[in-house]
């Protein structure tokens, strides 16, 4: 790989001065500054990225840690903070914790040591302690950390609400609510706060049904959802917690031969391709994943830059209707 | 952020022997060694990557470049490459070319500024002299790049006969294949190769379609998809190029009253969640995606270490029979 000095070399002129022209530094006439790019351009000189990173104490580089990388909605994600990191002229390190505490710990530990300028962690465990000494700015998503730098979320006791309405709205009367994972303070907490207070204030049944730690793992749901499903035939609505899960919905229906929207209205979470992708497609709570992405990456910049950050920024969702329901 | 200065100060030693324990280098007592590592672990202290880097000219660390991050047969290609590269003590940066050929080249100089340990490619339509300069390992996933170090690839000619033998078994007489995308050597196109040859021998007539670029950025095939089925009311089985596709033929012949499996056999191509997810559940060819990302891994690392490595790695594929060709 040419060096700096071989492109030196070949245009006759120093180092120092090759350096200067590469890091716009002092004044640099047209006819050196072209006579340089000419030469890089011949010997295809690539700058080294690690060196000058060294010298300025961090990377254009963000550390993006997530629990699940093959999750649709973690998938969406990670491609719209690529592409917001990428107009910034940021690149990102990716690390999936699969949800372990010991992973996230060691992946922070990894980004610090790699000079990341920030952090942005989806979920879950890590103390607070954990992470105190750390000087690089760490934004969460869907999760409020004490000590983080930032948090963004979404108006997740606004989803459950709007769930809710749009069931009774269309004649629900029993309806059942597929939630988070127990013991585990997760956003869908706050889903299912917003969908009982509207389901109390119209005076309709639900029942909540948490899933556990391996289903969220293993990404399956249809024993879960069977069981569920044929333990009460009264249930005429379903709100569950992810598009992922509503799918699976869909088919334990087909299975027990209850139709959608017919016998059962469905409404999902997340508003991810897989809702677009069913037979029918699912109506479902849209969370901005778009702006909440654009966001992470901004509030990770800004504080790199020093600048003052909202601790909290908080996105609405809206309910989008489609066949599971009408 | 602590310092190695610091970690020295804390337990009275030179920086040297310090750096000597971290880089487990000469002769160092076992008290000294525990005195070093009680004192970082104090100060939370955090070795400089970089740093370290810069003195091995390249970082753990491999570039992966897609032309999608969302598309299912990527997000599920991405987790496996990351788990397999974590395994290794190696961290990923993602890039997202969206197949445009200035961002592969783009992010093929982001790499080596960035002093990758190597890249793994999917995709596309890097000229060989583009790359041809560069020192850095270079692994093209389902593409065959002249000048690269090495290619996986799985059989998509065997996988294009599985997929004509099975919509043949399962009784079809009037085929349709929807291919890769026009203009653009593909592997697709040895599916339809192996799907061609098969329906051949069998006197079964096929017809095949060709999907654009425009439609592969958006993901959406439907107004296609539904144009092909309503001009021929015969065709009784459809071979589709990723289940992404085939998915949006469940829905297209929801649409236009044709059922599946009973009016239509439908098989897909690369198993991935969403063939698992839709009612009836898709029939497909699968692609061994996770030793595929291992190969692609092993041989990244394997050619860092100077190791010769095999030029092209050719993988089976299987047929997986679901509901949607019973």
């Amino acid at each position: 790989m040419a060096t700096l000095k071989d492109v030196a070399a070949k245009c006759g002129l120093t180092v120092t001065t090759v350096s200067r022209v590469l890091n716009n530094r002092g004044y640099i006439s047209e006819e050196t500054r072209a006579k340089v790019y000419a030469a890089m351009e011949e010997l295809n000189y690539q700058p080294n990225e690690v060196a000058r990173s060294l010298s300025k104490k961090s990377t254009k580089t963000i550390g993006v840690i997530v629990p699940h990388i093959r999750h649709p909605y973690f998938s969406e994600m990670i491609s719209n903070i690529e592409n917001a990191a990428n107009k910034q002229g940021y690149k990102i390190i990716l690390a999936n914790s699969k949800g372990a505490k010991h992973k996230e710990k060691e992946y922070l530990d990894m980004c610090t040591s790699n000079r990341v300028a920030g952090v942005i962690l989806f979920s879950s465990s890590v103390q607070v302690s954990e992470f105190a000494d750390s000087k690089i700015p760490l934004v969460t998503v869907e999760r409020f950390i004490e000590n983080g730098t930032a948090a963004v979320e979404c108006d997740n006791e606004q989803g459950g609400m709007l769930a809710a309405q749009a069931l009774i709205d269309s004649g629900c009367k029993n309806v059942l609510m597929i939630s988070g994972v127990v013991n585990n303070s997760m956003p869908a907490d706050d889903r299912v706060k917003g969908f009982a207070k509207v389901c109390e204030k119209n005076g309709i049944s639900y029942k909540e049904i948490v899933t556990s730690q391996d289903q969220y793992e293993s990404l399956d749901y249809h024993s879960l959802l069977d069981s569920a499903l044929k333990l009460d035939s009264d249930i005429d609505g379903v709100f569950a917690s992810s598009d992922l899960i509503a799918a699976q919905v869909l088919q334990v229906c087909g299975k027990i031969g209850r139709k959608v929207p017919e016998d059962i209205k469905l409404v999902g979470f997340d508003d991810v391709m897989i809702s677009r992708l069913t037979t029918p497609p699912i109506s479902t709570i849209h969370q901005p994943i778009k702006e909440m992405a654009e966001m992470a990456v901004e509030l990770v910049i800004s504080a790199t830059e020093g600048k003052v950050v909202p601790k909290r920024t908080l996105l609405p969702v809206s309910y989008i209707e489609r066949e599971s329901t009408i």
